[in-house]
């Protein structure tokens, strides 16, 4: 078969995944392997690159069609070095992955974080394709955020582009602590783990609730459920991470001005209950000006974006 | 003389502004002449292409050398159609002024808002000359703001990317409305209106401040000497006005990150009393990987970094 293939790595603590898409982003192989993260970066590289030279091997292409391969890798990196500084779920530091898988590999290999390789995905060929300029949140144990601009990853001077979780939108008066230091920051509110944790106080404190009957440990999922089932704690539980959501859009609205916001990850599963709000607080806090003609929309790659983006990572 | 020249326009409402730069940036020549308002559209467009006609006349270079013409307007424009939708201080409504002055001069003409024109401007030779992501703030009646990504104004897709002025900061219990018809827009807080709003109810309220003695129609300028005096009143407003300046810029480090802030328009010139808590706010506010390196400075150009951008409209 004839043309450019593009290799897709996501970088799993446990599973590294491998994908291979045309250039119009469409991912026809995948395999999945494990990490074996407990051996080490070494030997976490050289599955890797065995596991990239089989899905090749398996598919009808030649190793020659491969014009690159880009990972996903959540951390600290240097990008344009292609440096892991630090990544807490492979228990990395300093892994030069770029220089050591090219010299496995012989080939160009770009590496980006995991919230910006998902929004790559999604703006190649997901929810956001033909779209130039699209802004994307995940929405999963923290709030992950990628910025596409004309086609491409928007980094930032240092790399800090994008990091909308860190946007502090919470008023001082009712922010609470965030795991970066600040307060008040989006993802204190609108991940997984902001909307447990206010379950969590919520029946604590002995509010009237169906969460209080929920007999394993909480989720996002069970706060979700609750709320559609007619909760009011957890309807307001929903409503204040769509809130901040909601005016984190109209703020970038006026910053970015994106055409398509894009939202993915688990905690956007939940669907209209809490998209709707979300809608209803960005056309009430946008200008006019800046939210005719733009959408909010559900990502629809799910767990594939990570190896999609990757893969566009060096057509982009 | 050889090489290229640019010629910008800036639109005021009472007088229109031509410039020559040179491909770098560098403003060569200057006319400034009557707009004339008062007779309408086509006049004023008349006297525009007479004024840069002009310029090139008495300056050493041919027409020929003319690679292009841009002009900074104020008001809603469609960018990409060179239309003015409307213009409050120029009275226009639905004005082709690309259709009109192509014609008129037989060079490509772009026009865009003059804080993306003074952005730019000081993008290009000004205070963040060499730099390729800048945001910059223009603090006068409103907040104007323009960012620069790779040397380019980032316009978004309605374009009202960079609109800073109405990003909504201020807590809604302390939130006053805006003139965009949203309330706690920075520019009611952090612009010379929002200051002398301040600084009037202070005085009506009976505040002990020597802003009372002040005999005529306080101003922004007023305020700030009255701060450096010694007055705890002014100094409550500057802060004020420049802690919202400082969040805003801890919120774009994790949107844009931009490796500098430029503030130009006429607050600015207040100089180390604005800059200091506007510095130190940031600092507090914004996550440290994203301010690392990253500066807060004044603008350098002055009132010709409209001109300077608009120039730079055909090059950038």
């Amino acid at each position: 078969m004839s043309g450019n293939i593009y290799i897709g790595v996501d970088m799993g603590g446990t599973a590294i995944k491998v994908g291979i898409c045309d250039e119009s982003g469409k991912l026809l192989h995948t395999y999945e392997g494990a990490t074996g993260t407990e051996f080490g970066s070494d030997e976490v590289l050289d599955r890797m690159a065995k596991y990239v030279r089989k899905i090749v091997d398996d598919s009808p292409f030649e190793w020659d069609q491969v014009a690159g391969i880009g990972a996903g890798i959540a951390g600290f990196l240097d990008i344009p070095q292609g440096f892991v500084k630090l990544s807490a779920n492979l228990g990395w530091r300093n892994v030069p992955v770029k220089q050591i898988l090219e010299q496995k590999l012989g080939k160009p290999v770009t590496i980006d974080n995991d919230a910006n390789v998902a929004a790559l995905g999604e703006a190649w060929s997901g929810a956001g394709a033909g779209i130039p300029n699209v802004v994307c949140y995940t929405l999963g144990t923290g709030v992950g955020g990628g910025i596409i601009i004309n086609g491409k990853i928007y980094q930032g001077f240092n790399g800090m582009a994008g990091e909308l979780g860190h946007l502090q939108i919470v008023p001082d008066l009712e922010a609470i602590g965030c795991g970066c230091g600040q307060s008040g920051c989006l993802e204190t509110v609108s991940s997984a783990t902001g909307i447990i944790r206010m379950a969590n106080d919520a029946v604590e404190r002995g509010d009237k609730t169906t969460l209080s009957l929920v007999s394993e440990p909480i989720t996002a999922k069970h706060v979700f459920d609750e709320a559609r089932s007619g909760d009011e704690v957890s309807m307001r539980i929903v409503n204040r991470a769509a809130y901040y959501l909601g005016r984190s859009m109209a703020m970038l609205a006026v910053i970015v001005n994106p055409q398509r916001f894009i939202l993915g990850g688990g905690v956007s599963k939940a669907g209209e209950i809490l998209f709707q709000p979300i809608r209803e607080n960005f056309k009430k806090y946008a200008p006019e000006a800046a939210q005719e003609g733009v959408e909010i929309v559900p990502a629809v790659l799910g767990n594939d974006a990570g190896v999609v983006g990757a893969a566009g990572l060096n057509l982009h």
